[in-house]
């Protein structure tokens, strides 16, 4: 009997209109990537397990999708399962020998253990992993190509990555991320750079967005200055609710989560911050003005804003300190993106991270990227109805087939239209119209082109608009005009 | 201690060289896809095992990338284990059953009963699996969809795929495909099309190809003829050594493989089948006049041919009665693509199959399809120096870095060069000259633009060629327009 046909939970299949939408989005992030001199890599869709884990918490290493062994892995695991005291975990281990000696079953053995089973079979059976993000495979493969690399090295990458996460709206278990990094180069142009190829993109796309900018720094002064190093997580998630829960509730709250009065007062201008970029900074300085890391900061943002003004950017660039995304990852700059005029996360977002190869060897190479989040940018254009009506990939004009000598002539004509760089096709046989125009119809295709006897003997074509149902003859140069202006 | 970073063995990173010809080729044979009509399809990286198992024979089955369960699978799996006499595969199995109660291990048993351990647990501990190709998917995808599809569908899919193959030269783990396809129309025009998509192609990427073309109705003709429709494989494998082993030697080879001395008779004509494709045509109706099959290919020859004369096509089109890939699979046309100017394997091939989506319930379905072999296509570009030197894609002009006042002057000179589209880039700080030249060399940057105080004050810039060495002192406009125009 025939299988009913699925896909595995949190995948999607993307149908050719969606297709076509992704492609734009991809296209146009890839086209600005490239003008500001960054090139792309790849790398595998698998990397070795000993790659990814530990690099994303023990709650990351529990979502890597793993990838069995290929071979008859599981003679060997079996046979491990017979000898399970030698494994490196549990030979060290006297409690787990007794249980054996006692011919406790291994579930049993793991409970009284507290660990789960498969924490001691996976890497029995297991040595590769898909890819959970492009962060970890971009540091890998600097690390490994390093001699063949020129710092600073820019590069882009637009991969999917899988994430066993539990599937619900808006998250997948398959997603696309595009990420753009520079690594090897300490310089604040960098940061610049990513803000300008931010403003690119989304003016392209037609979304208004508004660019949150923080920097780590500044976070760390506030700590210091407070004497709250521990707590600038709480700090900036209360400061964070102002707007919701008012003033009095945010220092009720910095309170409970253990901040002296002192520190609360302290803290009172930067709960009020307001006004410009600039006047903001100039209130942040008399607050930091004690702390070496602090003032760092706000001279690293100032810097920045400079080489905004010189450039005489449109964006809407916005100091924030409430922004602290992957708080223990970056070390500068820290940036977020978002739509204006949808109610939805950020749209793309990164920081400065001063250590990104280390795990991998490489010492002291500093880099600072974003990532732009696909999914999110593509409800944003659809919701709000961005996508080009025109778009250069969708056929343009659908040929009518009557077979015969007709068939042959359109199959000219059709030539001359594709050679003009048109895409558009012929209905494969001479089924009937009807069926033909709805099959242009379903297509969302434009124009239809009807070419029979009378129209070869005066050398026209019969043109009809699908959308305004007009219909005139024409001749193949006229045709091309009409189709290639729309 | 850190790790040495790698990947799984078979697999690769691309470096932003390679990408840059690789999305070339991508690039090209999409947008020609897309002037005939094709509209791109994405599927998921996992299937469902079951969509995947029994589909590439048992040879496939072994080489599917298999996905672990994520959660604790393996204590459900010891449990079942324990339980093993309960498992579908086994509860009918008396002998097991005997196995097990006289206290038999697991591996023991299997050994017993002939099959391997891993066949047992895999499906217990794994439900996904990576794509194999992108055709049992597609297929998938055309009966899921079939009530959002207007047929005939065309569609192509450019994704990788994973065959955990044994690794060697010219062979991965990991690699993409290109497949093109029309279902839902017998119409001999899509044969004809796909023909003038490898054209276009081969045309655009400046390979020299001859296209080798078959069909498998007069296959089943000759082998009806001779009596022997279990031996049309030897019989096309004895033909193929003609150039190589000589006449005498094939027939040999025929009898060998057990034809009858009247049946190698009979195939002389086909085995000595020379001249144009109409005078092969012609030589092969006078054997297989007796064969309705038979003619019926001959008949489907004939149209494709009257097609590509109508269309005057320059490609060189091939009758080749030895073309016989996916035999078991194709119904009609079977294509392949040769580059002339190297000898490696088929670039590109393809055919018609009559009953795809049959697996998966949806009956009478028939398609055409060409797959694009992305991996030597590239050998063939890179080995024939094919590869356009300006591809639009990697930098074109690096700006010297002097800082200070020069640096925010030349960063507004980037910003009008980028806006005419150029890609380019300003070293992001006044590092030692040497370095900053050493960087546009590494990355073969053609351009290098001084900007200091004199050029400032002169209003110009100092555009020095890389290749040439040649150095002047020019506008911003002539600046874009020199470097647009190379």
């Amino acid at each position: 009997m025939a299988q009913k046909p699925g896909i595995p939970k949190g995948t999607r299949d993307f149908s050719p209109v969606e297709m076509v939408k992704r492609n734009y989005i991809f296209d146009t992030v890839r086209s600005v990537f490239q003008k500001y001199g960054y090139l792309p890599i790849e790398t595998p869709a698998m990397e070795n397990l000993s790659t990814l884990m530990g690099k994303y918490g023990e709650e990351g290493d529990k979502l890597l999708f793993k990838i069995l062994n290929s071979g008859d892995y599981s003679s060997d695991y079996i046979q491990k399962l017979d000898m399970l005291g030698k494994l490196d975990e549990f030979a060290k281990n006297e409690e787990f020998e007794i249980y054996r000696k006692e011919g406790k079953k291994l579930p049993e053995v793991a409970k009284k253990l507290g660990i789960r089973v498969s924490q001691l079979l996976t890497p029995e059976i297991s040595e590769k992993g898909l890819r959970y993000d492009l962060t970890v495979p971009f540091a890998r493969f600097v690390v490994q190509h390093q001699n063949e690399i020129t710092f600073p090295f820019k590069r882009y990458q637009i991969q999917p990555v899988w994430r066993a996460d539990r599937p619900q709206k808006g998250r997948y278990r398959e997603f696309f991320q595009c990420d753009v990094d520079v690594v090897g180069s300490n310089a604040l142009l960098n940061e610049v750079e990513l803000i300008q190829i931010v403003d690119e993109v989304y003016r392209m796309l037609n979304i208004n967005v508004v660019l949150k900018l923080n920097n780590r720094k500044i976070l760390s002064g506030i700590a210091e200055v407070l004497g709250a190093a521990d707590k600038i997580i709480d700090i900036t998630v209360a400061i964070d609710k102002l707007d919701k829960i008012g003033l009095e509730k945010v220092n009720e709250e910095l309170a409970a989560k253990g901040l002296s009065q002192e520190a609360i007062d302290t803290l009172q201008p930067i709960i009020n911050l307001s006004g410009t970029n600039d006047e903001k900074l100039e209130e942040l300085k008399a607050v930091l003005a004690n702390s070496e890391i602090g003032m760092k900061g706000i001279e690293e943002l100032e810097k920045v804003f400079t080489y905004l003004k010189a450039l005489n950017l449109d964006l809407d660039v916005e100091l924030d300190l409430t922004l602290a995304r992957g708080l223990n990852y970056y070390t500068g700059a820290i940036f977020e993106v978002k739509a204006k005029d949808m109610a939805i996360g950020s749209i793309t977002g990164g920081g400065r991270y001063d250590d990104l190869t280390g795990i991998f060897g490489l010492k002291d190479v500093s880099g600072v990227g974003i990532s732009f989040g696909a999914d999110r940018i593509y409800d944003v254009m659809n919701q709000l109805d961005l996508f080009p009506k025109k778009d250069g990939v969708r056929t343009q004009a659908l040929f009518i087939n009557f077979g015969g000598e007709d068939e042959l002539y359109a199959l000219n004509v059709l030539k001359a239209v594709r050679a003009a760089g048109i895409n558009s096709e012929l209905y494969p046989d001479s089924a009937k119209m009807k069926k033909q125009m709805t099959y242009a119809n379903k297509n969302e295709i434009p124009f239809v082109i009807l070419i029979g006897e009378k129209e070869r003997q005066e050398q026209v074509v019969t043109l009809k608009n699908m959308e305004s149902g007009d219909q005139s003859a024409v001749s193949v140069e006229e045709l091309i005009k009409i189709i290639s202006n729309i």
